[in-house]
């Protein structure tokens, strides 16, 4: 119910806000935006953290994301979390102050995708931070956002904004969980181990499967990630390269070969697993997991990379092995909030994934530069960037 | 492939055992049988721990199974494990001493079913220790059988045999588990705390329920399932009991509504559930889950008990709740020997499951009798009682 | 895109139009009420069909429905198409003259069940002609309406409006049929050969079942079904009632028994077929489904009737024949459009379901007491009743 | 039961047969063999009608199939149908005279994908001719064969032993049928019209797709293909080829635009469809195939082709279209004979796919002849080439 504090904290009048906002390759500007009050159905929420994703970076380094091209100065961000500072006047279920993380695509929904429920892939999507729209729909690195309540998930009091802003993440390895429709007990492999690969890997872990084994070409990070509890083993891929596409196949057996040799709890090898969770996009893991799959197994291909492959593709057609697809996330934020606020050890500490934590809108241009790296100057893995947030930001106003 | 060892431990001629057989109500007496060398797909396996399952139990004392009737004397026992003791001349993946868990039920192999992998409804299922087949296929409370090597599973050297033996009534878990086809994140309430609710409800732990409450109308029950790690939490559901259908059925809302009570991680209130597994086959259980669960969620129907029942169906069907059979389990032995042989924190200890020990066939008259009590006589929990035997009741011959 | 003519047609004043209006059990009342002008995203739908179901009828004929009580004037109807004859300014889809089919249930569009395109079972959903909401959701009976232009569905120029209205009970069988997932070559038996059992029993044909058997106390209506190809073949079931539980499940038995009976394409007896889609409502009937299907088929609860019903449920539950509730339907429009738009052998005319036609709000009582039959005077089936309506009606304002 | 026939059609002694034996590329051979009376399990059968199909092809012509090579002399032949001779001794539900279809891949039944009801994918499948296990599994162009019974299935009387040899490639398109989960009024593109594409595409039909679009690059097969029901309708590829990967791609989108083109039902075009069934093997069609899918929708990778390939992968996995192996098939022979069996005009003549006949096993050279064409020397298409054998092939014995 919209309490009276609402009616104080956001008058009807728009009001100043400041914007990181991308002019050109690596051209961040700080610029003053006018924000009008929220809309009836909407929520006004200050901006407190905002993880930066792989595509933000390919904005900011190229002004362009593959084939999607910004048109015009467009804020980055949609990994984000915050505090309603203002509310709609037809909205019931949030006051200000509520801890809020941010579903920041708003489908069509009108269509046949999203009648079922798959909006995920509406093509009419409106996501904050990507280009493909036009106007493009801005980012969250501004001080506040006007976000429709229904695309706004309550937090628990317990849960830092910066695991809210790893809901965004966290979506994407629960959709490639459920895509992946493992019974329990199964055995799955893990291309990449970055934030996604992790969470990946966790989601498998926590659904149920028996065995997880991450694989990354950095050893450090498959350390990080069975130390910490996102795979139960893993394996570092040799950074090997034949000439031929004959060679490049065979290496990719070979690794296959390889990874099936990790075990499981029984202490057999994993052997051809029942699922690979391709996180890299690189042909060579993409073709690995072709032959590390059993017959009748899935490959969830989660990777952004090499948008044309050459492929193995009677390997995995003759076996039925499925090559499915993932695309970003659809209904995941209330599993994702569940997820994260499980205490205990059966789950892991996702906190631990933000490795790199900047403040304010000025430090955005830093947190990017850190963002490209694989290691920071003291050899520490970089896996999450966080641009935190506050109040402080929005007092220099 | 059969090694020396083999041909040495298993002559080629009967071999005398002792069977503890069924001739009436309580009426269990020790017989020998004759027991001949292994066919050549067959292993001889050394039975050294059976669990006593409620269906046992019914044959035991009243020498009938609901309508099934026994029509020759039977050997009770079909939760088993053992050591393999000789190998067939066709068998290459057994060797004597292996550790083995017996799956006792042998489907016809040439079904639709069977064809489709859902052999435990095959109608030609001849289950050991059930009358329903004629002859009756024996029960393992023997000190020796033959079975098809196919039908035996290989224990790791590190899992015990009792822990062996719990793989048949986790294989009813772990059954149920799939057919609930339950997304990780979802909410679960269990009905029943013996030992197919507890396995039930760890196994929808396992699977990523976010939240799996457990009810009893025993208390005690329902801090055993929680303190030990198979369930987040419980509601010990008091005794009432109306007059008329129509004060029951107010009855089971009451219950459900109260069971919506508990919390999830994130400190919301279950509400209506995903999916409830009903264990244990009392209507006012059943109809209290049709109004527990959510539109679109799913029953399962596990517990075995009053076949015939006064059900709200229209509050299932206009709801889209579905109620799904789950009779015995298929394909489910090498997931259990994985979930078991999980070490860590991740897994409740299944071995606490086995609360009443008793050695030798001698004994299987006062295992009988404690596994028909809920408690024992000092007031600890009956949950499962197992009957372990060694070599010295054969030394014994 | 809003064209000149919309803009003529209707004027942004509020417009007389009549209306049809429950004002209490067989109290039917025609009279003015004052419609605005479309709101942006809405149509005006000058409505020419209405189909008369099984819910009208019982508000028609009692003032509630079940435990749904209404509790203020109504108007029925919810089976309707019409043409447009006003365009809301946001709206580009539709222009004046298109005709269109009433998707007339208006879910919440935010709650889980929503976002998983499961809206049929929104526990928001605003449904035209139903009192379960309040105030209630007016039906279809009325000159005119506005309705959002998301739940028009156009229809193409060779559809007739009375197909149109039709669509609303293809829809649930449409969605009978994509719950039941039943793969191709299945066997099915539908009891109840109304409106919704033939429409039911003709998608189950259309997706592929290779024997549909259709089963009701009415031979003519069984015979009405295998001639114009609704069913494969049909039986009778006699009336027979026993006076006992036991009797009555044994009757049940016999029924199934027989139905069994009736041949396959290749000559076989059906036996126990894959999916039973109950559309009766009646003990009976559910007790002789449960029967009839084979181990591990599904039974789907589409008919409204016995709220309680006394279950062999073991019977169900040991089999794993699952019980899968239906409830009106989510997402058929589109589909249910192309089904009636097949010209051809391969599928059967659906005209011919309607049986019976009024027009003018004026026959609607006329109408009602029809469809209250099961025969007209003349010994003809009655089916379904559409109430027509044209220009006219409104000229008379 | 076996009948007195049965003992003297088939004495215990071996019996002489001849043989269509494979000894290198292109040379076949009609050689003697020493056929021994049928084991307990088994149906002698009498091989009266095998079609040859692509893989036999491959190996008369290579005498090698792929990776495949051939390592010892042998029969081809797999998809066929006869009638029993001989009846072993465990047998009860075959008789002599019976017509069967021969269903020739003995999977190990042991297996997990055995278990699970995926026996085509079961790594050790021993499939008549086929050359990938050793000894090879000789194939059906052999006046009599041994086959276990229950991998024989019983044709009605007035099905054509020619209808039930094509019971083999129809398993195919239901299997893939079954696999693409395709709910009712789906829009379903077909790539090839040859035997396995026209049967896929009238299995997509059958199965409720309400536009099946059949394309291929030879207008008369698309013709033939809608002219006698197979599909809706057809759309003739154009013969075009780019020199880059770019230029190939872009060909592809084109084909895939040109097909969205054709219209369904309703009137509108078909746009991106529902799934697509590749049955060329070519990469320029799966290239369009990703093209012409819609986000969500299913690729069924069918045809068998060139083993590495180039493909758009970011196309299909950033829209969730999904590539899914299908290789031959598993339970589909009881679908099959209900689907053949059915009479009227929901389905299509299936007979008419046999366009070649030959008789005899001294005509296997010309029928593969015949097969390897597309024409024949009068212009008329050659679809399905099938070598009938009768008793006086064993009388000239």
């Amino acid at each position: 119910m919209a309490s009276s504090t609402n009616v104080s904290s956001t008058s009807s009048n728009p009001r100043r806000i400041r914007a990181s906002v991308l002019h050109g390759a690596k051209d961040l500007r700080i610029e003053n935006r006018s924000l009008p009050a929220p809309g009836p159905n909407e929520v006004q929420v200050s901006v407190r953290a905002t993880g930066l994703c792989g595509s933000d970076l390919h904005y900011y380094r190229h002004y362009r994301n593959g084939d999607i091209i910004v048109r015009e100065p467009m804020s980055l961000g949609h990994e984000s979390a915050g505090v309603v500072v203002g509310v709609g006047s037809a909205v019931t279920n949030f006051q200000v102050g509520d801890k809020v993380a941010l579903e920041v695509g708003l489908p069509c929904g009108e269509c046949e995708r999203c009648g079922e429920g798959r909006y995920n892939i509406c093509k009419g999507m409106n996501f904050r931070s990507s280009a493909k729209a036009f106007p493009h729909a801005q980012g969250t690195l501004q001080d506040r956002i006007n976000h429709p309540a229904a695309w706004c998930h309550k937090l628990p009091e317990d849960v830092s904004l910066d695991l809210g802003a790893l809901l965004e993440p966290l979506g994407v390895a629960i959709h490639a969980s459920r895509r992946a429709q493992l019974p329990t007990g199964s055995t799955v492999l893990v291309f990449g181990a970055g934030a996604v690969g992790l969470l990946v890997a966790a989601m498998a872990k926590i659904s149920g499967a028996s065995t997880v084994a991450i694989a990354d070409i950095d050893g450090g990070r498959v350390d990080f990630a069975v130390k910490n509890g996102f795979a139960h083993t893993g394996y570092t891929v040799p950074m090997k390269r034949g000439n031929t596409v004959e060679e490049n196949l065979n290496i990719a057996k070979e690794t296959a070969a390889e990874v099936g040799k990790v075990q499981r709890a029984s202490g057999k090898p994993v052997g051809e697993v029942d699922a690979v969770f391709e996180c890299t996009g690189v042909p060579s893991c993409l073709q690995a997991a072709i032959f590390a799959t059993r017959p009748g197994g899935r490959i969830m291909l989660i990777g952004m990379g090499t948008p044309i492959q050459t492929l193995p593709i009677s390997a995995a057609a003759l076996r039925e092995v499925d090559l499915v697809g993932v695309f970003r996330y659809a209904n995941t934020y209330p599993t994702g909030i569940e997820v994260v606020s499980k205490k205990g050890p059966d789950y892991p500490d996702f906190s631990k994934l933000v490795t790199h934590r900047y403040r304010g809108l000025e430090d955005a241009e830093q947190a990017f530069e850190m963002a490209a790296k694989t290691k920071d100057d003291d050899g520490n893995l970089v896996i999450k960037v966080v641009l935190e947030m506050d109040d402080e930001d929005r007092a220099r106003l």
